[in-house]
């Protein structure tokens, strides 16, 4: 009788079989062990990108100041679990359940595997339903946080949640749906592997709406609109931050090829992916030192992540010397746009937009000039870009995939936003403005000790 | 010649072959092949596992002053040290080592999958044993983690040294036998799929009783026995911490069912575990805004774990909607029963009774609520919950495992400690705690420079 | 035409064909998904072991003073940048493409599986050489980031930059070819599994260069001769770079078996692993309690990194017990040694020298004493050790490797960095080491609002 029971639990999963089962569990053939394999595969990307909310948390936490550390770095978990519920009971339906050119509209509160027949776009990868429901939802909550960045150290928690929902439930549900559910651009033939476009530039252009809606920070601009420099409080966080995205890309850019078969495809994908990102940041320290006469940190951490975010969409249709040239031209552009658009008003305290905003276009782009016949041939998306003999194409396909996306997604982010800010107002009063989002959205600094002496020293903290 | 050195290099594993092995290993078979993927699944919830060690030393680092801060994370590192050598040599033998229904009592100083024949209990998942001694000790070190909790800032380092060792070669290994190494809660059916009450329940309880004997913290209660708020130094620590919990129990509950076969069955797992954690944290915080008026990010995180703790039994056993449930009252209680535990005079610095030890027993219940019959069937262990037509059959078994590992572990940690008490003392001076543990127990502060203007401000540091 | 697309979509990596390939995509055969389960464990690896330049960021960061922290943790992200495209230009061609005893000398510029014809030492592997690229380039970063450890507190911006091309175009490279990629040392028999001399005394060497070079920290020394502590800033931050180290040397040594398969002979490696870092830490921990009379924490995390260098060329050779002695003579052998290295007036602030090279040649020798015979033929380098009655012979191999290694680094690095001296110098100004290199490198402090209290404070920073 132990003996049975001990059987039985070690072979827990084994026993487990649901109506879509390809093979029963006692039949060990090679093709079953693959589609083991590649859930794993999956599985793994899925928790790589899950663990890059802690790249976020920390980079955004390390980017602002001491009084809002506590509450930023918070909100990430809130966000965060907000995501889960929202993607699980409509958004994984309203993307890529069975539907039209625009939306889905079935599969919603997902119940496993015995749902399957309401993915048909997704059930014909071999892979359970199940594994494909973890990876996307973990690509929606990366969409969030990044939209989210954009709120930062003015924006009352009540925004985040509620926003938070509506954009885990349209908004990016709808644009994943587009290019990734068997939508309209899809249709087309977009080339957008691991989703500069559905994913950075989703959300960084609702991002870019907060940014414009909730106005600049207290004391970001002197009366005559020249900006201030309000310094993140701590590099260490953000390096942290960005060393943890770079390692969640790993699974971010290969794990959208859903195999680990195939002569190690992946792995070129990993190639690449870490060849922008290195010539991003370098580039991008480059540059700074050029221009301000020091090698800037945090500008090079916002080149690794430029380039990362406009790899992504390139990642597998592109040879490694594309992939530089890629990388550099995000480290520069970001850069430049992020200073851009702090002197023209724009308060973006994580620079979300030029990040993941402006990258995201570039990536988006990038397969519309770079990517060759063969790789786009053996991916089985579009066709060559611009410098491959492809002609101007893909590259039209590529660019209304991107207006398209950035449109939609900044007309419907103004709506929501808009409507939250007529209703309740987006922003926290000066008064808790000043004294800081910690005490003022949660009752607590997030460092008690070390804030107590930044009051008690007499120095003005209210910057 | 070379090329023979190189080739032998490059194929260093293939070449090692021991008795148990089931196959040659030039052999390539499809049966083989899957003994190959699910050693590298369970691999991977090892890691995961073992990286909670730094959530855990994150959390409660954050959670305490900073004069205590190099302590609390330094310590973690120690006791993990001392997991690893205890359990290889005793507690792997007594927890899953041939025996009778209390204890194992073969296969101490586990020396590879030679020593297979003394495993019975788990040379039936067909995965060699060298790869389950990896996943258990993860899990053994997880509960010694969350009993050291219960110490903080007050416990002299030689009690985590000593009271690690006796955890981790008696407490823990005799409870994890009854449940997995084929003792008498095996027997009776209990359902605990990745341990609510074998890993937290345990944890907690000894960490209650080192709280209990410890007494509470200088400064904690006024003398009308009013408790007064002691906040932890550092949120985003803290926050850093739970993200990496809930990424490493990806790990913990899916690597559970030791197979990456079976329709993603393990995806199922993570689904659920998923869901239980967002909706604990939600939950949590807003309950902590409507009884405190603000959002407490503590709290939430308490939620998230609290979650995480209670569906860790029941994650293979329950459906979505039930998780969500579970997960809510895990925070709803953990909120109260904190608070109602701080009232009581119990000074518990990291809440870890309250998330471990209630939610765990919460846990350990919940299954004998929400089981269903098939998922029940399919998993192999128990029957249907009362609220899927089981009676209250199952709910009884849950109930008696709960009690029987809370009434054990209560006792012998009492008996141990209450030795140590009566030997050594468990607590550092007054003057010593005062000053902190950084410097009574190790000579430096964990942050010199932080401390030194601390020191030089005039402010208190004694709270 | 829309479902076409995404069944294309959703088998991306499949379709993906090099002239390589063993085995064509719609054949799904055992030994091919064979070839997929090694590419994912050794892809596993990979991120494990690039995520270690986390650990080395924080360890250091957090081992340096304030006013050096976001340099030092942003330097580790630059050195990252620089690592990944001179390794993948040249570095992985010197060190592992075709060539002669002492280099190669094709395979420039990496172009994925299509390279394969240039790396005859790797293609034998049955694992796609794209995967064994990215493997392979982690190890050399990290033997690059122990190097720059040897630099903090005082070397230029510019000197990492530039000896971090020359490290890993030429010095890394070639030593990897030695004993990896079929040179001299590889013809005799040298055990090195993971790198216990190729990785670690490699880049240990080149930071004893470095520090020998840079000279003492202002105020490191007393005119007397007689050294200052200084201690690092957070030890929190170092505690969480430690276990994030251990976590990923679960990738770096395990993986280098470059098989999942084999009965989980990977699992017996992190077996051996873990029991040496567990060892190494609680010994370290021991002698210092016995030595200062207090339990030093840093100390007893560099017992852990001892240990774990020490295990990584031996891990695949020995029994459990022989780790654990390897373990614990690491520890305790760094911890003397890093003291007599600062009486002799050697300011290695990170101990990169006594922690990755004294323990990376006693890894190396190790193997010479403990190689059971049985396990060296299974991994077929080698043969027993002189305790298992192989006589002095492999400790020759292993005294000779281990001389050698460290021989050719010392003079490349004092070549290079003698030459970088000449031109450039290696060191800021006393003014800027004063103020800190946050300020005279990157123009902003890594903690601008702490360093602000500091400045404001009174107290000398300069220390």
């Amino acid at each position: 009788m132990r003996k049975k029971w001990l059987l039985s639990l070690l072979t827990f999963g084994s026993l487990f079989a649901v109506p879509v089962s390809a093979f029963a569990a006692d039949e060990v053939t090679a093709p079953a062990v693959e589609i083991g394999l590649n859930s794993l595969f999956v599985f793994l990307a899925f928790v790589l990108v899950f663990f890059m909310q802690a790249g976020f948390a920390l980079l955004e936490a390390g980017s602002v100041r001491m009084k809002n550390a506590g509450h930023v770095a918070g909100k990430t978990v809130l966000t965060l679990g907000i995501a889960v519920i929202a993607f699980w009971a409509f958004g994984f339906g309203f993307g890529f359940g069975n539907g039209n050119g625009f939306f889905g509209y079935e599969g919603f509160f997902f119940g496993g595997n015995g749902d399957t027949a309401s993915f048909d776009a997704l059930s014909g990868a071999g892979i359970p339903v199940v594994i494909l429901f973890l990876f996307q939802f973990s690509f929606a909550a990366v969409s969030l946080a990044i939209a989210c960045g954009g709120m930062a150290e003015r924006a009352k928690l009540s925004v985040y949640i509620i926003f938070g929902l509506l954009f885990m439930i349209i908004i990016y549900p709808i644009i994943a749906h587009w290019v990734w559910g068997g939508g309209w651009l899809a249709e087309m033939g977009m080339q957008d592997y691991a989703g500069s476009a559905v994913v950075h530039l989703t959300g960084a252009t609702a991002a870019l709406v907060a940014t414009f809606l909730l106005k600049p920070r207290l004391g970001k601009y002197n009366k005559d609109g020249k900006p201030n420099s309000i310094p993140g409080h701590n590099q260490v966080l953000s390096v942290l931050g960005v060393i943890i995205l770079w390692f969640g890309w790993f699974g971010f850019n290969p794990g959208s090829g859903l195999s680990a078969m195939s002569d190690g495809f992946f792995g070129y994908v990993a190639l690449t992916t870490n060849l922008a990102a290195a010539s991003g940041g370098v580039a991008a320290l480059l540059v700074s030192w050029a221009v301000f006469g020091k090698a800037d940190i945090p500008s090079m951490l916002n080149g690794v992540l430029a380039a990362l975010v406009a790899i992504t969409g390139s990642c597998a249709f592109v040879e490694p010397w594309a992939a530089i040239v890629i990388g550099v031209v995000a480290g520069v552009l970001t850069f430049f746009t992020a200073q851009w658009f702090e002197k023209a008003g724009l308060d973006d305290p994580v620079y979300a937009f030029s990040v993941h905003g402006i990258a995201g276009m570039w990536g988006a782009l990038s397969t519309g000039f770079f990517a060759t016949g063969d790789l786009a041939e053996s991916v089985g998306v579009g066709q060559a870009g611009l410098l491959y003999g492809g002609g101007f194409h893909q590259l039209g396909v590529q660019a209304l995939g991107m207006i398209g996306t950035f449109v939609f997604v900044l007309v419907l982010s103004f709506i929501i936003l808009g409507i939250i800010k007529a209703v309740t107002g987006l922003r926290v009063t000066e008064e808790e403005e000043t004294m800081g989002l910690d005490i003022s959205e949660h009752g607590t600094y997030g460092y008690p000790e070390q804030m107590g002496l930044l009051n008690h020293s007499g120095k003005d903290i209210s910057k």
